[in-house]
């Protein structure tokens, strides 16, 4: 006998758990409720909608070959009953069923269910303060939070907008704006950007957007201003005010979980869904997936909300085989693997960031890499690197890469990598796929772990940009060596007292350095590697306290002479 | 105390290895013999300089910052002694030293070693047959082949050429050419181009080629014909004569053994040097790495010939750590990894094409998959991967993928999987970066495992282009479903006699299916999605026999109506 399989929620994780379960029974009875008009909606989408990377809004609600995903699409190719604009009001296990009213009608029903999937997704959070019901205050959220702000790229009247908020969509929702015209001011109450990254890490990006935007970091929102209704200043906790006629608020988002709560469904302490790894709730029958839901952190065991869209299409996959089959198909957890683009460069990150490790209390080691993802002459991109490897055994926790270069493939190897429990031996000689439109001969990933390996071996002694920073504000004693070109050192240096010595000369110079053998030493160059070789040479006559600046003058996130 | 460090060739294994036994030990002596001027040429490099990627040719002798890397560059930086258009004649392991001679200056001399490291590569084939001594006959190995090439494409005389082998570099070499305007021929001698890839997929390189230059496969070279002392004909085995001015001869390398032969060292059946898991020869002391060398496949555990850039230097990073430390580091092994750029197709492979499968004597299954990297609405560009996993496990043992979406993304992912011994299981949920910039919600590489999930559960079955083309051409009797829009299907279809419904339709259209459910049925689309869906809605309603068409009909390999 086949089951009837209903599901709450048409955006992302319920469709994909919808045609999972289809596919596993052509002849269980399906019936999907959509809160909204729109289903299936390509919500990863709307930032580049909003900024003009494409203009057909269809090509966010079609498929490949044009065909929009409405009710008719789902009953007639897949033979999926959908209810749209129709809210799930409850949820009552002891009948299996759920209880609904059409929005547009007002008209109610049941709908009874042998298994039920929660697929409620989650709700942008507003900061509580005065004014958040002025016009020209919003979110990207939904399709019509797309709308709006697509709506103000075509009309072309806004000047400048805020966006609050410096994670994943807040950046993205800041690259639209900018290719929209906007002068942009982004607020963030954290001490960085991008809170995944490490902070060093998250200051590259700062640079990087300096000119395209301004950046506010440890500041909240006091107040909304506005003017005849209307938004025409955000003011931040220090009184600051910040004129503008449009703010998005991207402050994250929260799990849609108050049908499965008063359902009886165990809830967690982040507020998500509580899952097994079938993806079943505490109500045996009853499943859930995506943005609702808290999964499990694979690296560290604890649960974790992961709103991404891949997760939810992945754990809508689980779902939807499990509510027809019984529990077979299992959703391991995630990685919280993440990559966002903000104009040239990527940024992402995989397993765990070193501060991560660090509250996980691991024995770790990082290492940063930057060089190039390709040769000079084909036109070789930056890639800026930070890996974090268990201590002792070397195991890959966590990499975080960024830059111009192809950040995506770099991600995929390394996520892959923590899939299967690789440690850096495992990977110094992977064999990747090299021609030089696509890699150097060693690639980026490989010589990262080639660097972390001789770290490990005691070969490379590394110091980080904080802790050399930290020295230098402390101004600890000591002899800090550029070993670039003096044409290198014309264009862009230090300026923290450093001695230039071309790595060329130095085996003819080693009168220059200190007497004391004992004296600490900073050695760098635009990546490094020189770095590396200059620190191997004073060893070997004879220095002890040799350091190498991981990641150059090209990793450096603190303000240069020039 | 440090040791005498000699190694035997310039290159690329060469002086990776003399840079990694430096770092181990500042205090060794290193000497390194090259047979020709030049030193650490980037010659992955030379058919994007012949092809007009980039005009300044000392970007393939060149640091990233500008230096070419010459003897005093060796020295300065490295202290590494170099001796340049000198041929090692002979190792004596008895007394461990090297004779040599100055190529230039005649001179000959001795030099004494506690290890050495034999890394003097691979000499390109050329085939024995009349005519080979014509002016306008090259190969693409050396830096004087580069400039051979990069001369005709600045003079523009040359309008014709062939290209023979259709390996790797005879593909890299006709883009370089058909860059520089030269109308190109391309000959192979086996039944099809890139002989690594199964031949199906093989064949859609070849249908990419058509109008970009003729292919002619299962054809030999008989003659060169000349006029003058220059080259005016290739003549084929089958008495074709194929006017050109230049032929460019890419049958694959020998790897260059004499000097190890002739010193006693082990050389393989495939015609390398025979080296352990540390890079060290059958002479102890005496390691060898790159093109000469033989390495073990990490999955079939035979030996093979791997003359690749990367593992070159990955083979001379071990040899050059263990001729100073011992043998402590070890080179696993290849998985062959390889990767070209076709114009605007990737090309490549990680492990094993399901002819080396059948051929090892595997149980193993397969399955195609075609569809785009990204979403339509950020210009996602078509992949087609063919995997191959072991028949009971699931365990990953190659893939191949191609076309215009982000192959090299897509082979790193499987290089490490097949590293990290991974199954199908492992990878259906594995956690990679999304954005859709970089990729679709679910990636190709995911979506590859999902179907192939679906075939080892029995929910998918599939029918291989060759197996279908085979019954078309054996007339089997089958009914041929069709189930794109009428629109896709007046832009291009197949012409086998299939019937065309609609997946939109398919419900409601039954009646038109056979009535004899033991029918056999094979359905598709343009990537076989709906395909899928159609197969599993006809498996519903009772047919017992039904089959998708893999990777539909964007990998169709075989000639469509239109």
């Amino acid at each position: 006998m086949s089951e009837k399989i209903v599901i709450i929620g048409g955006s992302a994780a319920g469709p994909k758990a919808a045609a999972r379960a289809r596919r596993m029974d052509e002849n269980s009875e399906i019936v999907m409720f959509q809160m909204g008009s729109d289903l299936s909606m390509a919500s990863c989408g709307f930032p580049y909608y909003v900024g003009g990377f494409f203009d057909n809004r269809n090509m966010l609600l079609c498929t490949p070959t044009g065909v929009v995903r409405d009710p008719d699409f789902y009953w007639n190719s897949k033979g999926i009953v959908t209810k749209t604009n129709t809210e799930v009001t409850s949820i009552n296990p002891d009948v299996r069923n759920v209880e609904y009213r059409n929005l547009a009608t007002g008209e109610r029903g049941v709908e009874s269910y042998d298994r039920l999937i929660i697929a409620t997704g989650a709700k942008a959070k507003m900061p509580p303060v005065p004014g958040a019901g002025l016009d020209g205050i919003t979110n990207l959220q939904t399709m019509q939070d797309a709308d709006y702000l697509r709506k103000i790229r075509d009309d072309g009247n806004v000047r400048k907008a805020v966006v609050i908020g410096g994670g994943l969509i807040g950046i993205e929702t800041m690259e639209a704006l900018n290719l929209a015209g906007i002068e942009i001011t982004i607020i963030e109450l954290m001490p960085q950007l991008l809170s995944f990254l490490d902070w060093e890490m998250a200051r590259l990006v700062e640079n990087y957007i300096k000119g395209k935007a301004n950046v506010i970091t440890k500041s909240g929102v006091a107040e909304f201003i506005g003017s005849g209704g209307s938004l025409c200043a955000v003011k931040l906790d220090n009184g600051t005010e910040i004129p503008c006629e449009l703010a998005v608020v991207a402050v994250g988002v929260s799990p849609n979980v108050r049908l499965a709560r008063e359902a009886g469904i165990a809830i967690g302490n982040l507020g998500g869904i509580l899952v097994n790894e079938h993806m079943e709730t505490s109500i045996p029958g009853i499943y859930a997936a995506g943005d609702c839901c808290e999964i499990r952190n694979m690296i560290t065991g604890e649960n974790v909300l992961a709103p991404y869209g891949d997760l939810a299409n992945l754990e809508g996959r689980v779902a939807g085989e499990n509510a027809v089959k019984g529990n077979i198909a299992v959703f391991p957890g995630t990685i919280q693997t993440g990559i966002c683009k903000l104009f040239d460069y990527g940024i992402g990150m995989t397993g765990l960031s070193e501060s991560a490790a660090r509250k996980s209390g691991l024995d770790y080691m990082t290492v940063v890499n930057a060089s190039p993802d390709k040769p000079g002459y084909m036109n070789g991109k930056l890639l800026v690197t930070k890996l974090v490897v268990h201590g002792k055994t070397g195991k890959i926790l966590g990499a975080q890469c960024l830059g111009p270069g192809d950040v995506s493939k770099q991600l995929a190897i390394w996520a892959t990598a923590i899939r299967g429990n690789l440690a850096v031996d495992d990977l110094v000689n992977n064999d990747l796929p090299y021609a030089p439109p696509y890699s150097l001969a060693i690639d980026h990933s490989i010589a990262t772990v080639h660097i972390m390996q001789n770290k490990m071996k005691g070969l490379f002694r590394g110091i980080s940009s904080i802790e050399f920073k930290d020295k230098l504000t402390a101004r600890d004693e000591m002899f800090i060596l550029d070993v670039r070109g003096a044409d290198e050192f014309e264009q862009s240096r230090l300026g923290a007292g450093e001695v230039l010595i071309p790595l060329g000369t130095l085996r003819n110079r080693l009168k220059e350095l200190p007497e004391d053998k004992k004296t600490e030493i900073v050695t760098y160059c635009k990546i490094s590697l020189r770095g590396y070789e200059a620190a191997v040479l004073l060893q070997s006559v004879g220095y002890e306290n040799v350091k190498v600046l991981e990641g150059g003058l090209m990793a450096w996130p603190f303000v240069k002479e020039k």
